[in-house]
């Protein structure tokens, strides 16, 4: 296992406007005064576990092994779901016990996961309604400073939640996926990961409106709609100089279909490189 | 006095959009190239020095002391308000005489105030609309950095505006506040502190909706108004899983009103752990 | 030539709701540890190379000499064009040849570009989508790490696109820009430069609106229009405790006049100090 990468990364739904994130950065330094703390991101749909899930499970391995990685999306604060720090894949995840971790679980054999017990890092009690300050933050900054190693964080557990994301199911003619997240271009980012895809060629389906899977947005004019395995391995609908969102009139939740072409006889696939 | 923790906060109303407060960290790290600096905040509503205040006041504490706390709020910039530095609670804070200091002067006796020489400082004459980056963040980078004492930032003098902020009022059959700030989901944080509670119970009105002071967002179902004492200390509404302020349909300046429930005979507090 | 700053700025039309920039810098720090990662800003409207060569070309210099600047607005990604580094005015900035760099260029002569070669730095294939995580962030953190000198990112080249903006029109009886960005506050920056004003006095139109060129917002009274040339050198129309973009209902793109007056006989000009 690696050591400390000394980053400890933070993802929230509390937003940059108020802050709450800045103290929580406070919290950390005044225990790990060298941390490099580097926000993942604040701007997730409030309370939606399934966005956040997503997305850890496709960010973090662009950190260094031994990257603490802090997530705060936690409806339940307050609640009795449990506080749980992680081992999995030579990176450390810190949260609520909801299913935020699901992806990155799923995808790591051999994790291991602790309940975070404040008493015996010596941390106050915690206030009710910001365990992302008062427990996480604290918790990650002594992990990360290598004072508290992970065993010292507290009991084994196991997660009550294991599943924080919906499934695309694969059928005879097709792939049936959703919607997960929408980004700042309006492009729209499903569930469908490139592994399903195999060689064949496919078109997408959208609220009606139907596209080839193809390799780039510059692959079709300005203004068509084009969809591509995206950056990080899963089908996403874009329009070319241009909004999906505003084209199709969808956002998150919405239904994606994949429907698989049968390529002219002697052809290979067809487009993507 | 502790001497400076290296850190450097930074809230302001800028917001992230443009790179205002990306130019003030270019011209902080100009000087003092180890800074630490964090952003608390940056999307308060513009000009709102109220707003400025409450989260000053409230997040400062959680920064390790010797911190040096940059705010810009400053809708009398090019006037004749006055820049200041201020040591207060083992804490350093620079910006502009506005009122955005007047809640931790309140609770910090003994604070001291000096008037930003810009000259003395060595610094170039300012631009008439950008003193953030002209006049507090370089004050700020020297005095972090342990160049410029305290002392050496400019002469003595005191604060023109010493409140910031509406004060509750506390009457026989209840206590009168506002909300002062609306987070991003939706919760109504007002300005009436644990202090002014005591061991009663209370309910809260805001908007013609009431709810129970309870302990958290969780003691109450799915889509409930709810009143916590929050994680900084003042009364708040929110509506688990949803937001008070779509359902209320208010914002920052509403009302709020506590009124005192009579206990059952015999009964203690009812909710409050 | 300055060696680096160890500062690597981060300018994108990315957001900072989803984790794009985070993986960024997720990708720097695993090659540079110690690098200082600054968010320049995140939030110009998508796609507008306009709006981020302006704020690039009047930011940079606030940053000391030997920074790596990142810009990543990119709407042709995985089309054919260039992906470049250039050193000039002893800065760094690295990103697509589409104008983003064009003012840096116009005012720096002797400017140097290189065509960035991701197999020379042994990078693996990037994405066809986020060439900002797989082949800029690379490079900046190669370069501010010393491991690879301006020279060893790729082969000389120089840019296809020079132009990045629209340039006002000076005539006999005043100058025509465009609004090219609006702030916050619902100030209004124009392309129209100090450079060009001399020492007469000036009027500014902007949607019918016409308000005199004065010192600073303090100038008028609370809930009037002025202009002022900003702390970046533009000539900005703004409304006093209020915002010009509410008022004038206008917003990026719109025109902006500058009719000079006629100072009285014997008179300085009027306002400006």
């Amino acid at each position: 296992m690696a050591s400390c990468s000394g980053i400890i990364t933070l993802l929230t739904d509390f937003g940059l406007d108020d802050p709450f994130v800045g103290v929580m950065k406070g919290v950390i330094f005044g225990r790990h005064p060298s941390a490099n703390v580097v926000d993942l991101c604040h701007g997730l749909r409030a309370g939606s576990v399934e966005q956040a899930a997503f997305w850890i499970e496709r960010s973090y391995r662009y950190f260094p092994a031994g990257t603490v990685h802090v997530a705060v999306v936690d409806p339940g604060v307050g609640s009795a779901r449990k506080a749980v720090a992680i081992r999995a894949a030579e990176h450390y995840f810190i949260g609520p016990d909801n299913g935020l971790f699901a992806g990155v679980i799923a995808g790591a054999p051999g994790a291991e996961v602790r309940l975070i017990d404040g008493d015996r890092l010596g941390l106050p009690a915690p206030s009710r309604t910001f365990h992302g300050r008062d427990l996480f933050a604290p918790a990650a900054a002594e992990l990360a400073a290598g004072r508290a190693g992970f065993e010292a964080l507290g009991e084994p557990t196991t997660l009550d939640v294991t599943s924080g994301r919906a499934e695309p199911v694969v059928g005879e003619a097709g792939i049936d996926g959703v919607i997960v997240t929408v980004d700042r271009f309006g492009n729209l980012l499903s569930n469908v990961g490139e592994a399903l895809l195999g060689e064949r060629d496919w078109d997408v389906i959208v609220a009606g409106g139907r596209c080839a899977l193809l390799g780039t947005y510059a692959d079709v004019p300005s203004g068509a709609l084009v969809a591509v395995i995206n950056a990080f391995g899963v089908v996403e609908v874009a329009m070319r100089d241009g909004s999906a969102r505003a084209r199709l009139g969808v956002d998150a939740g919405a239904a994606l279909r994949l429907e698989a072409q049968s390529p002219p006889a002697g052809a290979g696939p067809r487009r993507r490189p």
